[in-house]
């Protein structure tokens, strides 16, 4: 008894432990409790049913990771040596996601919003986080603002949070694995963690650890191949990227009256005028809502494809090349004649899968007479994952099989075979 | 190639297979579609942050069990010897919670609202559900109905549904203990499947499967004990149920302006005059969405609740016997004196951990020679799971925690020590 | 680099960690590397056969158990305070098991050959040993001794050692679990090591543990019942008795040539006259030697005997009650009749599973306030858990499958039914 | 109950399927029992305790492998469409290892023993074996020997039996990792299965597994560098061959006393004289055996490497490149100077990484259009797994280690850093 200990069950990590009353009041603050409605995989779970996961056990996940880093990094390498920098560790890995928004990518794609400004303006003008972080010191949410902005006064820090070899994403590859349900993502945390060393303010991976780490790497590979970039859960994010759009187009000519407060707060503003206090209000329940009642709206193009995202009708993933604009007319043609405006049921879009790339941020190995080399020198494996794009149509699947003569020469288009 | 295949990868049983197109549409439709945005163990996640689980992955679960169930049974037994059957014990451990909603239990003990009821309605009365039934035959809805309210007619698809070894409480056993963390919930879902045997039209097990079903009843009595009756999360319920009592009472006197048009069709409404349409149209994130508008409410009692739900400053439970009357009045006082209003603030509530109790239901063991054995009659450890209660005072923590004379004397009453 | 790091992956705690060279040193004598050669469940890989698990891998998991216990009970009640309490701790649970023999309990019930006695010689007469143990400090040798005789100098450490909540049972049924492949062994280690506390020199469970020291009870009824008392099992223990009996025996009629050595210096001899060298000669390996060239003796009693073991014809466990002595009668005369030596074909065992039973050594639960109760007056079900027996009788399956009108008096009498 | 099932359960496939009494006639006949006494990673459990697993665990896992293999292609594909391929099948995977004896790849190296004749002599002159395959029909083991020789006449079978991806190596990845507690061997199972297909008499993968079969081959090649090629491992193989050869010199020179009759009979004779059931008598319990009685050897060299051995006091594995005839004669003066006999206590070996080389037996993929490619054509990830080699010397750690001059120049050579 006596001292401060919350111990929590984790799927991943089996036990977080929480034994400082400031994390534990920063976990329970309403900015890091908000985490808990934004899924961390968002349209993911449409494709694979068990990625209902939030960024909230996320952020936990990361958080215990850092902790584990840290004791190790404090008994190996004698740092952190000073407890500010322990906190600054933890807190960053805790609050890392906290600017995040619903469907984020998205959203930001076509609205005036990125997460890392909201995470720097939650940290410094959200007043429940202001009075926790002040009661640690006064500079310290600046500090971590610099931290998760990467700049530069806390480099190992900022190595832990934002690299190749963060504990950000340590956490999610195996959360993601888990529950999706398949073992992509999995990889040997406890020696992970037990081969980074430090050398000259740098943090570093043991040499001995090369398979290790490139089971990792590779652990990361499968999942975007399998999961993160899966063509379905694509085509939900251009999904949700249309409803916004044709909300927002509607919004613009004053024809949207179902529009919940929250919404408005921020589709309507400028990004700097936006409060806090409004953006933290905006979660997926929010949008949720919304499309629940936009799919009632008098606005056919906003009600159908708002029902298709409550109802699982996605749109029909093409992989091939990019069409040239005969071709791209000919879709277009045939989306009018079956009725789908072509602005918003026709489009196409490239997913990125990244290779490990080296510019200067590579994951260093340190042999063991103090030498040091790059990972991708090292392993011809980690060499060969070169970064790789694939492009493909999203069109509504009735455009595909229905019997209408348009449909056929769509068909022709695509090489459409019944998956 | 050729045939119909779908397969989804999953947690709990890796791969649930889907074979038959009917039930790729069932999954499809919007009625089954809505369960993901109604979790498995309502506030749970409050406790164990890990429990973000839907209805929608549970009830694909008992699905996949019941096909596996059926797989044994039809090479053992030759039951279901026709394929109607089948379907029906498909589709009625997919469907079997389609007529849940947001908080059920909550949500019913103060509403008129009974899940049972809703299920029935769905499978009668909405449109997509109604087509692709019929399309089955004219009967098959109308027997589904039957099996989920036990009418008798078909004994063994019902008792895969609702007894004490049904294919329900297999998957979410095993689901609820992966997604919360605790191992308490595993048992040997292969070797209980396998035991299972059919005699005289009945359901039974293989007597040598004794220790096998002794390890599932404990499941059952772990997850009980240490999850579904954690004292948070029956606080976090009681917190639910406050609100909405609180929102109940200000829609009668005309107050409460801020109501989603989902909510409004259904508090206000007698049950039969709900549309099914309606109803489906409410979940979880109306509730929440709900919440957060209601959090900014006029109505400083209202406010309150709702924002201690949204950022998890939850009810302390406090166990011990049943106030008297006398203790009831200075818990009142109490809440009276710090500004909380005592109806809303001071409550509570008996948990009851069922046994396994044999009333003519309990769980069958056939032995080698033919004869038949109560499960109860063999195991001790089973007859030693009698029911239990156990009592809780909810209020909030201040009560207990404060400086003032007040809470000293409510401290005096509960033995208060800060866990 | 710099500190002493050995890390070894182990299939049930991920990583053993070894930081202290003298442990290194322990793990590497002769003496511990011979429990690479016994296995640590004996017969059971011939019914489970996953279960060929050493003595070596168990020990080094032993260990690794007392490890995390030492971290947790240090942080939290500052015990042990001394360097050498630890290494006591740490160095018992390494040797606990360095003095057993091959087939220890069935070895032991006709041989004058003692595990615990054997234990003692080991850490104080063998050369690698004391060298090691002496290089701590003169007498640590003999303080370890003293603990696994639970001499009561060392009360904490004992408990830690032998009890029914000690770090052998915690480590084999995790591991033996996994082995053999059944789930029912599982129990939250990482919660049950966190429970435990020192009240008064004695170390005890927090009340609030509970369901965890239950679902650990529960894991060694269900590993009894299931895995280590299993019929074909203790059948197998039957026939290695009856091999070493008529071993025994020919070697006193001085009928037995093929005879290693190894066993000659102990089969012959009278304990106190066995070199700790000889004993630590034998192991395993030996004794497979040994059958398999008895399998080719003159006396074909055991020659038959050592083929049935070897090649997995083994003894038919017949559940019934014991018979009496004219049923005797008919099982001997109808071994005699199929040309069975009924002093070696025809025996009967109870296997006992032991409840868990309150004599002054029961766990302890140490509540908030202070004041102790013991587990049994706690959980119900831990107190269903009463010893139990079974009674059963071995004979070759050709009694009661064959034609023989013989093999039909014996199926009278035990009612056989081919599994 | 009435027709045949045994269930075995297993700690990789959960449960293992026998529903055919010859299956179960195989499992337990004294040639496929003796594979119990057989490590399936020869020496690696000195590397990686957990590594105790036999020949006969994995065997079982490869017919478990084959019999769901089966269903699918079945299913899917209609083959095997008759009952006899099924059964060859089925024999095949659980028979493929049953000529292997101790430390094979070792022991082969340096006596006139290959298992793939013995398995073959093994299934055609062993009497039980012989029985057991003749009830089947007559040309039924001729059929399986051919094979197992890769004769042609089955090809898929044989496919599924030797080749890059056979139910062999299925099992052996994933028993060996969970054995040794590894992660690196995982890969998705079911999936992989799921996507094996047939076409033009031959099976290949459905392209949409190229990334299940990526890690499947990723898989393969982290247990190579991680596993089974793990530095102290060869160096336990190196040891074990100087121990078989300096028995063989002695043997030779006739002056080897200590000599197990079953040693005998293989090492002084030609391979086509030894009998089968002199074969079928050695296993590792005779190598332990012998090494246990030779490590009282009066030849001093015998004795110390046996000892060695037996008290893992391994030899010391220094990678570099390999010595000049200069370097070598260092090495050697060296060991003469510490009394180690050079012959036996200074050597090199080169361990061989394989890629995945595609000569006429890569793995094709089946695109949707029909259309076939080889993986490494689609697969930048396969096509980096070049085979790969590393030299690396062994020698007695006390001639780095040790004060005396000579040790300095051997530590000049190989610049050894204590690890």
């Amino acid at each position: 008894m006596g001292h401060f200990e919350k111990v929590l069950k984790d799927p991943v990590h089996d036990e977080i432990l929480v034994d400082d009353p400031w994390v534990w009041r920063l976990v329970n603050s309403a900015a890091v409790q908000r985490l808990r409605r934004i899924r961390q995989l968002g349209t993911s779970y449409l494709t694979f049913h068990g990625a209902e996961h939030s960024r909230f056990t996320h952020s936990l996940g990361a958080y215990e990771t850092m902790r584990r880093v840290l004791i190790h990094l404090q008994r190996e390498c004698g740092w952190p040596a000073d407890e500010r920098d322990r906190k600054l560790a933890l807190s960053a890995a805790l609050l890392h996601d906290v600017g995040h928004g619903p469907f984020s990518h998205t959203f930001e794609s076509i609205y005036p919003v990125h997460h890392e400004q909201w995470t720097r303006r939650i940290l410094q003008e959200d007043d429940e986080m202001q009075t926790i972080l002040a009661e640690i010191d006064d500079e310290f949410a600046n500090d971590l603002v610099g931290i998760l902005q990467k700049a530069g006064r806390h480099p190992m820090v900022e190595q832990l949070i934002t690299s190749q070899l963060d504990v950000d994403r340590m956490d999610y590859l195996l959360r993601d694995a888990l529950n999706t349900g398949v073992s992509y993502g999995r990889f040997e945390l406890a020696r992970l963690l037990r081969s980074l060393t430090i050398s000259d303010g740098q943090i570093l991976l043991r040499a001995n650890a090369l398979h290790t780490v490139e089971q990792y790497i590779l652990a990361r590979y499968f999942m975007y191949a399998q999961v993160y970039l899966h063509p379905v859960t694509v085509g939900s994010d251009v999904l949700v990227l249309q409803i916004l759009r044709r909300a927002g187009d509607l919004i613009r000519d004053g024809k949207l009256r179902e529009l919940p407060q929250e919404l408005l707060a921020i589709i309507g503003a400028d990004e700097m005028d936006i409060r806090v206090s409004d953006y933290l209000a905006l979660d997926e329940s929010t949008l949720l809502y919304a499309f629940r009642q936009w799919s009632r709206s008098e606005d056919s193009v906003l009600a159908d494809l708002s029902q298709r995202f409550l109802h699982r009708r996605l749109f029909a993933p093409i992989t091939r090349t990019e069409p040239n604009s005969e071709e791209w007319a000919i879709l277009r043609t045939a989306a009018r004649a079956l009725g789908f405006h072509p602005d918003y049921y026709v489009s196409g879009r490239t997913a990125e899968i990244s290779g490990y790339v080296y510019r200067g941020e590579g994951i260093l190995l340190l042999r063991p007479d103090g030498s040091r080399t790059e990972l991708s020198r090292e392993s011809k494996i980690v060499r060969s994952l070169a970064a790789d794009t694939e492009y493909r149509i999203f069109i509504p699947k009735e455009m595909v099989e229905g019997d209408d003569p348009v449909c056929e020469r769509v068909r022709n288009l695509v090489h459409w075979a019944m998956p």
